[in-house]
């Protein structure tokens, strides 16, 4: 793959994510923006304002997803490029606004040089990706790629109470253009890699064929609160119990499944003293694995463990699916376009599955789509501490240009 | 044993009740009035208006125990009995405030009735027996025996990062009185059950031979905030699956030794979201036994079990005991007295030990004191369904007036 003859503003996209990281900073290197919070909103706005002074088309959809636009020579179909500037409550510095800025200075780049191009290239912001706010995950690019109507996302309410669709009007951040009305040539979307794979192996780019399957479950024990010390261990109908006994029995699960990923991060008791038995208790669980079938399997057995659980600690449950992803293959030529660019300039890179849920998971329905990931240092992610070396960053960033210039290249 | 005639005001006595519920009410029938709220304070209030209208003398102790007397014949030791008012923030109508308002109508009663006694009656309100804002449980009647220092007392920090000794006198709570400047003659406690033995044996006094013994941990494990989905099982540091590993470890305990009870009725995850691993858990334990022996023996195995379920996460452990308190037994001819007082009114009873921790046996340190118990219908406690029938309210009380009077004639 020939590279093109662009040069890319690197220090302008670290100072860029300095920018964001400063709306609301966690120490030592992280950020909150909670999807459609104030922090959102200014992360949102720093987007625009950069779109703007380069002269882009800035277009927002009715679920806020942000879209700023370089025009091409012709009327093909754009090529897309972009991720998510929202975080979960500790995120780090690159997840998801590393993809923004990265094409936002391809786009520039290609700009200054004056080079001309086919096709148009569209940065994307895609709202909520997290889901730490509101489920599902992801739920900006899913409405976009039609997996869930307008009216859909803007009933979801969060986990703070407030809905979806209010809080994109309180900041101001739903537009008019229909979600899904440009329907890209191509997606391509950079992420740090979340995981350690990369960093642990040397290796400077993965080249992403598909993602994990996601499931998500909120499951409810309902039991009676009661005296710690005076109520007999076989009267007992504790809540709390049952929660930590699905915790363990879904640990478990990952023994039966190889490859399965099973975490309960999320659990609150009630009334959460001491000295009483939990009358009730809430625990998510999130499941996921690169194989429809062994996912499907895994969940029947979640089923399952939630009734053993239950009758062991005497009290009743109920499920909830707050989400459910199949497994995704990502588009066989942007995968080969990324790994020959990547050849081209002679970085060490790999194939591998992502063990996180990404955007283009969502565009991959209505575009052929693919990923390329940046490594983690550790492989810490969600969390303040989450790093990339700026070396890698950098070698990153120019694959993605390569892609994105020999995707909108083509007639 | 002779009944003393007098006549005991019930309507009087529920209507206080109701009183008090009222500042705070949980539906159906509880309340909350957690230590040192401005909800303690109002019950404290109440406590103070009903001695003052009566005439009786009130005192305030440094740690804000309250006390109602009336005096005696002679310059003999005061004979004390009392409870607590304030509650866990799901309480019920009666837990702790039973015990005082049935106090206070004994001596009404007394008063009404123009009986001479030798020995002054004292009716008492002892701070922070719940424990749920401030650890230990028990902490004002502990205070008042000898078991911790004024100083001490007020630097303890409630969950809610207040300190006792701000609170006491942000709410004016802080008395005069040196705690244990009274020691009195005897000691004797009316509460409720909390337990569902004397209602499912359809009997309507319980005398308490004894408290079991109390021992309360807090356990932090300290493990690393990752990525759910990207993060390979085997390179988790999942503090949350450390602590529902501890508090299903905790359960299997109780198999371990007989009668032993464990509740882990508290637990806090950081950061608590759905797709992140746990960085942070804290869980607290609450072992009970009323062998001094087999406690020992349990708290071993807790140890163990602590750094089992860190190993397990690849997290670290710390353990903190927040109380410990070794079984009491109580004076056996007060338990002789209240069982002939029971007997003498022809009213079903039978000894048992206490589950729960109570001020008496922290009173039993420097008086010969003894515990009567109302049966509580489903043994439900520390809930707002938490109730007894009015006939065993009444019964009790009768049998207290008894006891109270027996004790307060002795020379």
């Amino acid at each position: 793959m020939s590279r093109p003859n662009i040069a890319l503003d690197i220090d302008r996209l670290f100072a860029r994510l300095d920018q964001l990281v400063a709306i609301n900073p966690l120490p030592p290197d992280g950020a909150c923006r909670l999807a459609l919070t104030d922090e959102d909103r200014a992360g949102r706005a720093l987007f625009n304002t950069w779109a703007a002074d380069a002269g882009l088309t800035f277009t927002t959809d009715a679920v806020g997803n942000q879209f700023a636009t370089l025009p091409g020579n012709t009327t093909g179909a754009p090529v897309m490029s972009g991720s998510h500037l929202d975080t979960v409550a500790t995120g780090g510095r690159f997840d998801g606004a590393l993809g923004v800025v990265a094409a936002l200075a391809v786009v520039e780049a290609v700009q200054q040089a004056g080079l001309a191009l086919a096709r148009g290239l569209i940065v994307a912001n895609f709202t909520n990706e997290e889901g730490a706010r509101f489920a599902p995950d992801m739920l900006g690019s899913l409405v976009y790629a039609g997996g869930m109507s307008v009216a859909e996302a803007h009933a979801v309410q969060g986990v703070d109470g407030a809905l979806f669709g209010d809080e994109l009007r309180r900041i101001g951040a739903a537009g008019d253009m229909t979600p899904g009305a440009i329907q890209p040539h191509a997606f391509v979307e950079l992420h740090v890699e979340q995981g350690p794979v990369l960093n642990a192996e040397g290796l400077a780019i993965g080249v992403v064929e598909g993602v994990q399957g996601i499931s998500w479950h909120e499951v409810t024990f309902a039991g009676e609160a009661n005296h710690a010390g005076a109520t007999p261990m076989q009267m007992r109908r504790d809540a709390g119990f049952a929660a930590s006994s699905l915790a363990t029995r879904c640990r478990a699960l990952t023994q039966t499944h190889t490859g399965l990923r099973a975490t309960c991060g999320r659990m609150v008791l009630e009334p959460n003293l001491i000295n009483v038995i939990a009358e009730r208790a809430v625990i998510t669980v999130d499941l996921r694995h690169p194989d429809e079938a062994t996912l499907t399997a895994a969940e029947a057995d979640l089923a399952r463990a939630v009734e053993e659980a239950a009758e062991a600690a005497g009290v009743s449950a109920s499920r909830v699916s707050l989400a459910r992803f199949a497994p995704v293959p990502f588009d066989r030529g942007v995968a080969a376009r990324i790994e020959a660019a990547a050849a081209t300039r002679g970085l060490r890179r790999t194939r591998l599955i992502s063990g996180a849920g990404h955007d283009a998971q969502m565009i991959a329905r209505i575009a052929p789509s693919g990923m390329m990931f940046a490594p983690s240092i550790g492989g810490i992610s969600h969390n303040p501490r989450e790093a990339t070396r700026r070396e890698d960053i950098e070698g990153a960033v120019n694959v993605l240009a390569d892609v994105l210039v020999s995707l909108a290249m083509e007639e």
